[in-house]
């Protein structure tokens, strides 16, 4: 015991998130939860499955190790854990991950397609198409789904860097957004949403659309991320 | 007298149903009805035909028995009661009936079409594409029209388990779902109500897409139903 | 002054006509206006021109006879005053308009299509499609244009009861719609908006989706209007 | 400091217009900003970057002359400053711009597509179809961006009066408004946000839809604007 954290604020953030995405109208009725890590310890806090947001208490948050082993809390955790552990696993900058069935993004991930950046709202937080992963074998749904759908999540992200491309769409389900904390996850999640929905009506509007320049991307994305970025205000942490 | 039961419960139940339709935004107008039958007895409260929601109150409620015989309540009974009769009569194991217009499960049912399982949304709730009533005939609107809605319900529907698929789409006119108890198919219509407007959204992105696969269909559908669900916590009764 | 009579009443219900239309959303900014008719004299009470809904007073409602001269307020009437006039003059059984441009009604009247009959929803208040002005020629718009505007709803509506089909569409406009009193035409306006949006989505759908069977039409709008009307209470007035 | 004018009251109206945009639903997250200018010494308030609506204060806001030098203020203009300078400086009879990322006036922008004019809410505002700017180049991008999509917008407007034609699209990008004060700019993102979603639904509808006629066009916007106007009471300014 006197080795464990004090997760008290990660709790907290967690909670919060999670009350967050259902407040922002991203995860109606239970569908979504939100996880934090802290990488000092390697311990995860996440939603119990199936509990109403607004009946949500901080000790109903359970806290497992990264290979899914509970280490607090008596509920059963979120059934989409062992996904959130892949990412956590996969992608070491992160410290916070969102899953929501949120309108459009789903939309998107129905439809099979990556979400195309169509303009500057898209190129503020992605740096390009939100990729869509492939769909999931027999095999894969039938064992360890749930790793599975983070794998293939990993897979679908190729090279690219998870803070540079913090979301990504399950085909057949929903999305799974991530960031440097678990709020940053919650803010993704809700730009997603909207940017989702703008491509939808971008592209029924005008479905031979082409994509976004890449300079006017590059342009977008580095003025509010990196070093060279100059929204905000100049003590902004980005 | 002696031999009635005690609905008491029952007509809170029913009542709080048809509240909840309107607060949910399933049922405008008075566009919506919902009812609860005490399966001992064989008597069924229903919502009273023409009367706004706010304005409602338990002792509105009609009681009739299973062949439309008012046997509680003053006023006239919904002009839908005859369709919850017929599927209280088919289908045994459910315990409520909930008939809204709400606004994209009626679009389904407008262009005559079933509504395909499009992800795991939809999977989660009902196990496969709700199903969509075929036209009805001269003879069948102009004779019995309430009760021949309920055949035409029952007889698309077919060889399947109502509380695997507890939803239909009427053609040409909107939904009706139930479940074990009124107060579960007022969540299956909201869970119907959302599922149909992301199909709409993603036939009309992409309109050649296909429906989920089976193997993710039943992973989904049997994660949160039947005796090896894993959804919830273990003492969910579901 | 003796022979003026008594419009408190119907200055109320025109007031709150008004209120009506913006707090269900159906007119944004100044874009609406409803007027009710006291038979007996002769006399309309309309909103004034531009003034916003918060402000309005019962005691800024403009009054005019069946040709337009003012007889009480200080007031310039609303600019679509001479459309309603046409209207009551043409329409003897109705006792109130409403002119809204409320977001789905105006889409159909911007693409010039009538809007048709999809659905039992539309079926229960509208017997049949509503239909859609021609546009207005040169010199129609050049003179008297809000006259002519009404002329064109009295063309469009050709033969039918005004109280059967309580709605027209302006072409490239917005819509008109009447009732037996303001009230009833504020309901009319605001099931109009609903059944336009369920026909948008159900044509952008299935864009070869057929109208609904006039025998399925004539069941539910019999039901509810007429002598044969079953829906409702017994003591309703329809 | 003793030339420097009183900007208390302009910067009271900022405040409120940038409030506006948020609390209307037209700028989500910080997606929008709003300045408006003291004519007399050439000095613009403007939104600091990065502030959330619901922190900003009056004392927030940035003064700058313009050729973009801060005057007033310890925090980093909007990054959209040198646009806004840029509009002021071609439109000598604007008191105020307005930059958001309205929902469906952006779709347009990102479709690359003018707002035709397909009725008469789009005509009681705009004299015709809302122009978009042509992409800009790769040099235009690198160097000088936000002052290039100024001078785009200046381009694709033309010959045409600012006040007659308020707006203007930037592909990929977004809208911007502007009007006799920041408040009337306000209000012209609110009618665009309005008449851009009512011709997307139009559009999508019926494809070949063809805009308004010239004489309903001249018919509508000038009973609104001008010497000529009737709308409104005779004692508005418009």
């Amino acid at each position: 015991m006197s080795a464990r954290p004090d997760l008290a604020t990660l709790r907290k953030e967690v909670l919060e998130a999670n009350l967050a995405i259902a407040e922002r109208g991203l995860a109606k009725f239970t569908f979504g939860n939100a996880s934090g890590i802290d990488r000092a310890s390697g311990l995860v806090v996440i939603k119990p499955s199936g509990v109403p947001y607004w009946q949500l208490k901080a000790s109903d948050l359970v806290v497992t190790d990264l290979a899914g082993t509970v280490v607090e809390g008596t509920l059963r955790a979120s059934s989409d854990l062992m996904t959130h552990l892949v990412l956590y696993r996969a992608f070491g900058a992160i410290g916070g991950v969102v899953h929501t069935h949120s309108h459009y993004a789903t939309v998107w991930a129905q439809a099979g397609q990556a979400l195309p950046c169509y303009g500057t709202t898209h190129a503020d937080y992605f740096h390009g198409a939100i990729p869509v992963t492939a769909p999931l074998g027999r095999t894969a749904i039938a064992t360890e789904y749930e790793s599975n759908t983070g794998h293939a999540i990993v897979e679908c992200l190729g090279a690219q860097d998870p803070l540079r491309m913090p979301a990504a769409l399950v085909a057949n389900h929903a999305s799974f957004c991530w960031g440097k904390s678990v709020a940053a996850a919650v803010e993704i999640a809700a730009v997603l949403e909207e940017v989702a929905e703008m491509a939808y009506h971008t592209r029924t509007l005008h479905p031979d659309v082409a994509p976004i320049a890449p300079e006017l991307l590059d342009r977008h994305f580095l003025r509010k991320h990196g070093p060279a970025a100059t929204y905000g205000q100049p003590d902004d942490a980005r």
